[in-house]
């Protein structure tokens, strides 16, 4: 998402300031937070001008609607951890490390961005319709990456000749799941926790 | 729930029963249908009449607000869940044939009412306190119950000494995610899916 200068913002006010720095990320990142806690049915424009200390002119300079913005979030969410984990499990070698990197690497990646996975996973309120697309386009590359280590994993005999897509499923479950009752900060590093499951998964229950 | 015999109605209208047959199950199923469907903020009490083909003030003679049919479909589904799991586990002999029994009778009990499992675990949108207590309550019991099994399943032999608050959270992490993605009528039943999820867990992925 390019961020393009702040507009001279009109009608500033004594104590706010006047231009919004890096004003895209700011507006995401505030609007991450609220949609988190309040939902997005719960959470206005006013709400997060307020939180900003911006008015609502200056947001709907860059995102006309609330819809916007929330679309915007998931996309940049799900951008971003195709990326981290595409670079982490293309750094690890072989079909298990590339399991495990793929597992702690989501899972950093979520302890990050925790109000912005919260909002995607459980805020959910649907996207625009041309946003959708991308964003199941993004989603199914995303699992299609997983499937393909698992398989990879079956070919060079770390694995089972286990079903891919169910296994691929059972993974991304247990991770995703981890938005409601996860609280970053409390127990275990979601990191640690993702190694756990790793290690269940690929050791299984039996002695 | 005890269900009292449905009152007289009045201004009931051509075409429209004139009682609610079993009055608190319909208005409960037909909510959590819309609830799913529609999330809560996003459906009125106005809706559900129109559904059942009812009065407002039928269903407010039940239950006096949209909060409290949330409520008693979530208290509901805790304790026919809770209830419904724990006799195929007790039905079933050592700590292997009760994690699947358990594994497996959770998602029978998901399929057969998955409205209201969307309703608690989608729909969210918090309970009243009181009511609050009494789900966490059965919440915790049911994860208590889970634990119980695993913990016979490594003293009996079964499973290694793993970690048993994480593999159980694990397992419902698994079960719980199939709200998101798991569509009653198409391809695999739940049956069959949480089968193969108790037989990855347990053998896990090594060959």
């Amino acid at each position: 998402m390019a961020t393009s200068a702040p507009p001279a913002q009109k009608r500033a006010r004594a104590g706010r300031p006047p231009t919004l720095a890096a004003p895209r990320e700011r507006i995401l990142e505030e609007a991450a937070k609220l949609f988190a806690r309040s939902g997005y049915d719960g959470s206005s424009v006013a709400d997060l001008a307020a939180a900003i200390g911006a008015s609502k002119a200056a947001i709907y300079h860059y995102y006309p609607t609330k819809q916007d913005i929330y679309d915007a979030i998931i996309l940049e969410v799900l951008n971003g951890l195709t990326q981290a984990v595409g670079r982490e499990v293309a750094a690890a070698d072989g079909g298990a490390a590339r399991l495990r990197a793929f597992m702690v690497g989501h899972a950093r990646y979520f302890e990050q961005h925790h109000a912005e996975f919260v909002t995607m996973l459980i805020g959910y309120s649907g996207m625009a319709l041309s946003e959708r697309e991308d964003a199941a386009r993004l989603r199914d590359g995303y699992e299609k990456r997983l499937r393909e280590v698992i398989a990879q994993g079956v070919a060079d005999g770390a694995f089972r000749a286990l079903d891919v897509a169910a296994t691929g499923r059972a993974v991304l479950s247990m991770l995703n799941w981890m938005v409601r009752w996860y609280r970053p900060g409390q127990g275990d590093s979601a990191e640690a926790i993702a190694a756990g499951y790793f290690d269940l998964l690929v050791g299984g229950m039996r002695p």
